[in-house]
């Protein structure tokens, strides 16, 4: 089986990326980062996931980006709550975190490289997060040509990265039929950006949001919510 | 005066590029990183420096990219000693970090976002190191393209990520001959990828060699072996 590495948040959309890279025949190395965000809970969802899905070995790397700041994930700037779906995706929310997805995906070519590997998989999604200028097919296709001239194995011609964004043009409904198809227990995966310490999303965050409207979409309940109710 | 985030590794190139940022007229934020690399000590050289050139802020990140292994600079792989300088940049060294430079740049990308700055420093030489793939001018081309696509700012158009490399071309002679015309006291800076736990050089390594080689050919002394000497 060929290696890939998959960035894993904890999230819906994560494990989703991570089920489709394992149905898609990759021996998946999964790479999540503890980076100074409110919603560190999430990294118990990444870590259960991974377990889950037997990745074949789970990296949690601290980098500490609340030191620049910038972002209300990780200072204290408040989470928006209750804003509407429709208009959410138009603007660069102040949820965004300054060069995140550039920061984790060149510690995913970090390590690929040592892996001998050129495959990355990362859960974007355009339509949610057209506001995240990280989130766009421009972005990924550069980072790709980047990460290419910045590797031996690029240099040396012998393979070209490949970075896998599966999801990037689905709907959240899409996202969540998908990972149902492929056996994803999103009762285990946290999306909330201001959670309780439980883990209990709060329901009125832009992530929030967006979970509870591709759920209902597919008329079907978020098991997350059911096991919080249950408990 | 115009912010600049300068990566500052404490090095003589990085301290030369910190001092050109300066004549040309950025205010610099100075990044460094704890990133596992065994010459550790040059983490109190980039202090130093960061302090006599006066910049508005230095940072040290802490990143271990010896998780990801596969370089002598974080391994316990032997760094190689008393190779030819002639041929030494032929082929990628085992010094060689996984996209050190791209993860180091990501990072500065990160802080220069909220800095609302659009202008970045590299120490970045071709001639040197023509075996590390992440000091190409394709790469540092590459890079700023990815950089404007994946911020804010870029996005809005309000401003085009510049990655300056002013050291790009020179020889090591060129860089020290530029650095001490404008005022860097190289005694305090640090290039040994094997030094002893005072700071003071193997002279072996290709980083040594090299910068012997530089000051040879000015047919000046090193001030810094110099004062290792007098102590």
């Amino acid at each position: 089986m060929k290696p890939a590495v998959v960035l894993l948040s904890g999230g819906l959309d994560s494990a989703t990326a991570l089920a489709i890279a394992r149905a898609e025949g990759f021996e998946c190395f999964a790479l999540s980062f503890r980076y100074g965000q409110r919603h560190a809970v999430e990294l118990e969802s990444a870590r259960r996931v991974a377990d889950v899905m037997r990745v074949k070995k789970h990296l949690i790397v601290d980098i500490n980006l609340a030191l620049f700041g910038g972002s209300a994930l990780t200072d204290e700037i408040a989470v928006p709550k209750g804003r509407s779906v429709a208009t959410m995706s138009q603007e660069i929310p102040v949820t965004y975190v300054p060069a995140r997805n550039t920061v984790f995906l060149s510690l995913a070519l970090a390590w690929a490289e040592t892996l001998n590997c050129s495959d990355i998989y990362l859960g974007v999604n355009v339509l949610d997060y057209s506001g995240y200028p990280d989130c766009r097919p421009e972005f990924v296709e550069a980072f790709e040509r980047m990460a290419t001239l910045a590797t031996k194995a690029g240099v040396e011609g012998r393979s070209r990265l490949k970075l896998h964004t599966p999801l990037i043009s689905l709907r959240k409904s899409e996202i969540i039929a998908r990972g149902i198809a492929l056996g994803v227990d999103y009762a285990w995966t946290s999306s909330c950006y201001d959670p309780g310490t439980s883990g209990q999303p709060c329901g009125g965050c832009d992530s929030c949001l967006l979970r509870q409207e591709g759920f209902r979409e597919l008329r079907k309940p978020d098991p997350l919510v059911e096991r919080f109710k249950a408990a």
